[in-house]
């Protein structure tokens, strides 16, 4: 049974090339994967800030989250 | 067939969160994945920046670096 995953970003470049390395490199057996733009999202946002995410693109998996590289934090999407 | 991903840590609290999460997280079928402690390994470091490595952990995905979260800066296992 696959085990729910979020990744968050906000559209940016930064952002566009972890969805497409990371979010295509899970496996697909293991998590099925939520896409979350914050930008367009806006009502999501406490959703990420409060598992722990500060800053997209992330991932947050079984509850903790992963910052990869850095796009923008959370505070510039708000 | 599998692409080469490495994953360079430390042996830090956070380099072994994001391991023990992302390279288990990671499509077997696409990738194969090396595990490289530049902690103890410090014959990797140049590779490591080779690759755009600033920090671990870090996963070089085809090429690509990508940091995750922040454990300590290349710079710091010199």
């Amino acid at each position: 049974m696959a085990t729910q995953a979020v990744f968050y970003h906000a559209g940016c470049p930064v952002c566009t090339d972890a969805q497409e390395q990371f979010v295509n490199a899970l496996d697909p057996n293991q998590y099925d994967v939520e896409v979350i733009d914050l930008g367009r999202e806006k009502s999501r946002l406490s959703q990420a800030e409060g598992a722990g995410v500060k800053s997209v693109p992330a991932l947050v998996i079984e509850g903790k989250p992963f910052h990869i590289n850095f796009g923008a934090s959370l505070d510039a999407l708000k």
